[in-house]
């Protein structure tokens, strides 16, 4: 029926799925939603091929959708990146000399990226509640997670040959939608001179259903205006921001209800992930088919007050 | 022959074997050294056995020993610590705060760590040459690269289920020899507030043989003198350092020998293993076999002095 092979199809993740090219990728998209319309017999008129096809939604149990190689975090809000700069360096000092040339970025721990409804543990580890005394050992007192999308890399590229800007779209499978857990106590201990680790390494959240980019165009805006221009290798002329609306709700154990405690919108990113995937193969590196790159925080210019936590969530 | 299911043995990678127990290490090691003595006749006496088993070393074909699911780089040489604090911060705040209370570390990129021989090209990237001028892209300048040894994680641990101190050694499968390229100018522009990242994804070599730790005990020496005393998740009594001489020679297209630039001893470290694997799972980050974690440049008190490059080879 397929013009492609989808053997790739038969694997228990979507590794090699996301290693197919965009046109496989509408494919297979196109045959699935053919299958699925009302109006075709196929699957509508056949209850043994339903029965064998679709597994109830109560009964189904969610898988990460691909063997991640790599997993790696950016900080590309620039809310965001105010909002923090401001608490830890005041207003003046908020953003990094480098933030605005580059998409601000960092390796994160890919096997303890899971899929969303994992139960996440609190952490023991090390913290430094007073800055004139010693650390101390116990349990994390300052639990905390951000509201991130991340998209999933489809092919890769080879050591060295880097991913042009013109070309990285073909290289975007889709995106989840990402709680990146973060115990802030432990963080602030260990994370100078080299970076985010074990403070964030109890568990990063990521839906198991991927959207296809293909299924987003509709939602294409206008990139965030960046001042000033970035070096060529990562300027495109295209949109490539979605407006894409975020919302995160608290329940409780005991209560029914989830309490929204923040609303943000994917439109606010600063770096586009064409530029974040440019960037990080400019040096070199090799991305493989199932690669998690993350968005970082997303805050907006409005949004973000309606929390009572600044700058994180 | 062999108590233990060897079917991991067929496998294109040691994942498998790695995930076995020490005992089973042991076993395999024992089988493969009765195989290779001179006085037993079973590969010795049969050459078309010998044919089989055994391929000339100029046509062999090195590869990685695993697939490495999670590279992580620590920074647990003292001397090293000290030589690059004092560059960038001076004698006096050489030193994080946080340094002598747990292994400092980042997590680097696995996709791009290959076997040792393999080609690094030179990257492309941002770099400021002067602080108070904007940056500008272009060839890295100052390609430099880490003498390190890492070790191969062996069986790993549930996501929230620490392992233990008491536990480690039987978690640490064998070493490797690792150099970290890395680009100075790059890292000294991007690393900022968030560790390390492209400046070092151009490649990292490991190499081919991994040394068991069953073969190094006749090296294990003393600790190196810990004050402040670790916290108890931390605290071993046991040796677990090594003497492991490592020399680093560069031999440059023209030349048929190599000038040695550099010598050390694996001994110098002031972090073990076993207290950078307790630590690394202490907040419940869970470990693969074949998750790789290195040492950070090994410098010593005298050695690194032979070299003219202070603080990083």
């Amino acid at each position: 029926m397929l013009g492609v092979d989808y053997s790739s199809h038969s694997q228990t993740t979507l590794n090699s799925f996301m290693g197919l090219s965009p046109a496989a990728w509408s494919e297979a998209r196109s045959a699935i939603q053919n299958l699925l319309a009302h109006d075709q017999p196929t699957l509508r008129d056949d209850c043994q091929l339903r029965a064998k096809a679709l597994v109830p939604r109560d009964g189904a149990t969610m898988h990460l959708p691909a063997n991640i190689g790599d997993y790696t975090d950016f900080y590309s809000s620039l809310d965001h990146a105010t909002n923090v700069g401001t608490m830890f360096r005041g207003k003046d000092n908020a953003l990094m000399p480098n933030w605005k040339y580059l998409p601000v970025g960092y390796h994160g721990r890919a096997s303890s990226v899971v899929v969303s409804g994992t139960p996440i543990h609190r952490p023991n580890g090390q913290t430094r509640p007073k800055d004139d005394e010693p650390p101390v050992f116990g349990p994390c007192r300052l639990m905390d997670f951000e509201l991130e999308m991340a998209f999933f890399v489809g092919g890769g590229n080879t050591m060295g040959q880097p991913i042009s800007i013109k070309e990285a779209h073909n290289h975007i499978f889709g995106m989840v939608v990402m709680n990146d857990w973060s115990a802030r106590d432990i963080q602030k201990w260990e994370y100078v001179p080299l970076g985010p680790f074990l403070a964030k390494d109890m568990g990063t959240s990521i839906s198991a259903w991927v959207v296809p980019m293909e299924a987003l165009k509709p939602f294409l805006v206008d990139n965030y205006a960046q001042d000033p221009k970035p070096f060529p290798y990562l300027v495109h002329n295209d949109k490539y921001n979605y407006d894409i609306k975020l919302e995160v709700g608290i329940k409780s154990g005991g209560s029914k209800e989830a309490v929204t405690v923040c609303r943000s919108n994917f439109r606010h990113m600063y770096w586009t992930m064409k530029q974040q995937l440019a960037h990080h193969t400019v040096t070199g590196c090799n991305m493989r088919p199932g690669d998690l790159l993350a968005s970082g925080t997303i805050s907006g210019p409005v949004e973000y007050k309606t929390t009572t936590i600044f700058g994180s969530i």
